[in-house]
């Protein structure tokens, strides 16, 4: 597979240029390119430009609004609401961020909800800026039904991500970002493009039966919860917090109003966001990070995000890799190279 | 094993007069006394009677004040901290929950922080009677080191139970409780008084070897968290709220400052409340239980806690198993049946 070198900044106005030319306004373009070239210098591939057709496509189709206008709500003065107005995910979330985290350092916890929205990226850069702002902060979503309760063996929870970000004072936050599935959906296309084998327990064929071939979980075959009927309650748990308790659809209903374009379906997102300082005492810091000291004092250990980290520091010197089909598919939708 | 019937009266009984035998007042046995009874009459035998020997050897030893009195306050209208003052858990959490459930249901969401608290029960008795009144809840807390960070050997994270639960009008809240292990500590404990081998990829022993038998798990061997990575991920995310969010002991530090008496060592609890009625839309309850029922109707699922629902109908006629040498252990420190 043949891998073109792209800048950081290449990146992004390749993005946007192609947002742009199929129907998103500058708001709407910036911010999925921003959640893209995130995603891109973090070496998450998965959720960085490889997304972009499925982007494309839902504009495409009419699904998705590529000039809303999302619309933040206070519930009440730990609650807020963002309606994303059928939009994408990035620009709600970037709009509701400063009164979440105003509500959470104000009353100690605060809930965003996002609702009426479509959501295709990685969850750790929503969870980062709030844990930047000195928060504790959980996030999770739901999506189409990808993977069977414990016990099943047909698609119904999503591979529902959840995030959990923990500032870190003047170190970069620790942020972990896991899909409920024994492998996230976004590693799965790329196994399957690359033709990589999965390890036994990441999913069941179209016929429920165990498999470690990427397609064949692709081609109406299914993920498994990682972790047995633990990882089944967590994905039934995040299934209630970001569509039943804010009003959104469930991934089963998600998939049955979905038109099917490839891209992401309507569905919420649920946010909660904690000061530490309130209840952690004036040490609350130093603590937690005696806490991480002696985690990572045992060998073999590390702490989430790390990889994300060091690409960070890496990629604006090295450029990102990417593969010429993509890039070429993303200038046939009209994205530009600067 | 010789196995003694008592009924639900006979062990809550037995409970309360070995507690007060052992130096708690009226209002802490009865409050433990209860926990230990919903935990035998739901058929959660490892947390029942099988740790009054531990919760008297606390109090022996004084490490555990059988008199405390909690104190709530509010740290903010949305946030309440319990000083458990030394005490049980149980005690703190009924002091707790009224203004738990009444901060929830006025700003929406509210968290409950317990300190100075001894923990030594199942999770699901706390989140049910929130669920009960109307509230989505999740509760979390560590507890002694018993299994390494993914990729390390050596204790560090609790086995860090958390528990959700979520209200269904009419009908019992869905509750589940897992720990963050492959397996809960009271079920190797029970394995191990059994005789009964656990499943690969529980533990290691204490060479850091993989093992299969309960005792040598318990003899310096450490649990290993549940689906890898991921699980390690959730057990840390607990370690941090459940200790550095709300300024208690991490349980490495707990274990640091354990007399090793064998009753629970000194920590926190953290307990989020959400009313799911705020944002979820005034169809919310028939929204989620059509969830529950598209989830029910594929073959082989079960809600998380059905088990706990159906001993609950059948142990008031049937009566509740006690191994006699258990329940001999029990009389020897002063426990009386009625």
């Amino acid at each position: 597979m043949t891998q073109i070198t792209l800048t950081l900044d290449a990146v992004e106005q390749l993005a946007q240029s192609c947002l742009l030319a199929n129907g998103c306004n500058a708001d709407n373009a910036n911010a999925v390119a921003d959640t893209i070239l995130q995603a891109e210098r973090d070496g998450c591939h998965s959720h960085g430009l490889l997304r972009l057709p499925g982007y494309v496509a839902a504009l495409k189709s009419g699904k998705v609004d590529g000039h809303a206008c999302p619309e933040v709500t206070a519930v009440s003065p730990s609650m807020l609401r963002v309606d994303a107005g059928g939009g994408f995910a990035p620009l709600a979330l970037n709009s509701g961020r400063p009164a979440l985290i105003e509500a959470a350092k104000t009353h100690g916890v605060a809930i965003m909800a996002i609702t009426r929205s479509h959501h295709f990226a990685a969850l750790w850069v929503e969870v980062e800026p709030l844990a930047r702002a000195g928060l504790a902060a959980l996030a999770c979503t739901a999506y189409m039904p990808a993977m069977p309760p414990a016990g099943g063996n047909k698609p119904f929870f999503g591979t529902n991500p959840m995030a959990f970000g923990w500032p870190r004072g003047t170190q970069p936050p620790m942020v972990f970002d896991m899909a409920a599935a024994a492998m996230a959906k976004g590693e799965v296309l790329v196994a399957a493009r690359d033709g990589h084998e999965l390890p036994a327990g990441t999913g069941l064929d179209r016929d429920g039966k165990p498999t470690t071939d990427a397609q064949a979980i692709i081609d109406g075959g299914m993920l498994l919860p990682f972790g047995g009927y633990k990882g089944s309650g967590i994905a039934m748990m995040i299934e209630l917090l970001a569509a039943g308790l804010i009003g959104e659809r469930f991934s089963f209903e998600a998939a049955a109003h979905d038109n099917k374009d490839g891209g992401p379906p309507r569905g919420g997102e649920f946010i909660l966001a904690i000061d530490p300082s309130r209840l952690g005492g004036d040490d609350w810091l130093a603590h937690c990070e005696s806490f991480f000291a002696a985690m990572l004092a045992i060998d073999g250990t590390r702490l989430p995000g790390d990889r994300r980290h060091a690409n960070r520091a890496q990629t604006p010197k090295t450029g990102i890799p990417v593969p010429e089909a993509l890039l070429n598919k993303i200038k046939d939708l009209g994205g530009q190279l600067p």
